[in-house]
């Protein structure tokens, strides 16, 4: 199949290529990312392409949404080899700013989204949804998409995007794409590069408690109960540095203060293994 | 002249009238207001009128932008005259949504903007500046317009909607329309008719320190000594209750260290009478 991807690094000639689609009645599909794509990126061009006259995907690693000793510098880059497999994948537009372009002078507007960044990555990582949401903005600003494919191993984020894009009232429907697993189940990301062997290995752990936890709650077990039982699960692994193990209301996010049937929860881990930082989640709902 | 002016209330109800709009390649001019029309407003519809094919106007008491002690609930309403008068003016669509269309659930997102928005207003105002940026985002994003106008009366407010625009990458362009006056010179203001006849009349004081202002940096005098000549002028009105009274860098806000010939100021004034915060300002160049 000959692709014709075209890869584009300035605002203004995505715009030039956005406007030529939309006159000709193009739906657009956008699927942000920081790049060093995997399955799980491929996902969501698929279901853009399937959904989609024409699908953008945009690379950039947001400087906004690290912290000062977070892994900004360290984080995987290989351009040449995502523009490769977006292409293949069927990526008609690539956008890969740089940091100059998308922020020629030092931004001074934030946009910032309360109540679902409070707890869990919100909790752990101050000032990153800011980041996601004011960088998720902007791009939506310059692709105007009108789907935009998000994966749901970052759900917090999904969480608020869709509740930014409710409340700005943005023309575009934000659609969740479910988890892409290794075959031995570790969660698709980029940063799984960092993970030694060991690491790697001790790492199943998280996806491993995950089931254990879907089995429990369609067994009825209490929530609190569950929560223990990963946290001991985890906890045994002798390379894991756990951050947060949370269950709590999705997709609002809130603590559950009783237990009701049929009522939807995230089951939310970070575990650090090392110098990286993994995170997983379930999303399922109590019986 | 036969106006068709359509009047519009729920979000949903515009997308559409834009679509339509956008299909048949057509400019759109926003003028977002909160109501109360005056000259000033109908202004800003001739520019747009002027450069554009469809003008919008939104009218909309934004609850965000008023503090807990300012006056939303009091702020004047006529919406059957400001639709006779839009209509009349030129607009083509009315936007007047409800406070429970634009907020159906207390809004978890809030947009800021940095810096510009720390002096004059912003700093009398906590939250104010949040709730303009907010809500115009909001606005932009329901009407999308390739052009959006705004009175330099609230020119830091042009200032940070002109910040947020850049920064964001909004698809807008920003166009500042100049201070419209009575006769008398008092700026047009919805808020003019709080004023007693005693205040209105002092209140003239506001643009005739502005005009002496504008004599004096032709004639060269400090900038210094210019504020301080304004402030003993406004003082000399026992009605007088300086709010803020500062001569800063224009569009950037920032204090000026050295004054330069060409620099770009503005004098800006705050000034209650009575219950009434009346603001004004002069935008000029350094001699």
């Amino acid at each position: 199949m000959i692709q014709t991807m075209q890869q584009l690094s300035t605002i203004e000639d995505v715009r030039v290529q956005i406007q030529a689609a939309r006159r000709q009645g193009k739906t657009i599909g956008f699927v942000p990312t920081m790049g060093f794509l995997h399955e799980g990126h491929l996902s969501l061009v698929k279901a853009a392409r399937e959904k989609c006259d024409l699908v953008v995907m945009s690379i950039f690693v947001n400087p906004l949404q690290f912290g000062p000793n977070e892994d900004f510098e360290r984080y995987p880059r290989d351009i040449e080899r995502d523009s490769r497999m977006a292409s293949e994948a069927g990526v008609d537009l690539l956008f890969t700013p740089t940091v100059e372009e998308m922020y020629p002078k030092p931004i001074l507007t934030t946009v910032s989204v309360a109540n679902v960044t409070t707890p869990l990555c919100g909790a752990s990582r101050p000032g990153h949804f800011d980041g996601v949401s004011t960088v998720v903005l902007k791009l939506f600003s310059i692709v105007q998409p009108d789907y935009a494919f998000f994966g749901q191993k970052d759900a917090q984020q999904v969480a608020v995007v869709t509740q930014m894009v409710k409340d700005l009232s943005v023309p575009v429907e934000v659609v969740p794409c479910p988890i892409v697993r290794e075959a031995d189940g570790l969660a698709m990301s980029s940063r799984n590069v960092y993970l030694s062997a060991e690491e790697r290995s001790q790492a199943l752990i998280l996806s491993q408690s995950l089931q254990q936890a879907a089995e429990w709650l369609a067994e009825g077990k209490p929530l609190a109960e569950i929560k223990e039982r990963i946290e001991q699960m985890i906890a045994a692994k002798p390379l894991a540095d756990i951050d947060y193990i949370q269950i709590l209301g999705y997709p609002d996010l809130e603590p559950i203060e009783k237990e009701t049937s049929g009522q939807d929860i995230i089951v939310a881990l970070a575990v650090r293994f090392g110098k990286t930082r993994l995170i997983d989640n379930l999303i399922a709902s109590v019986r």
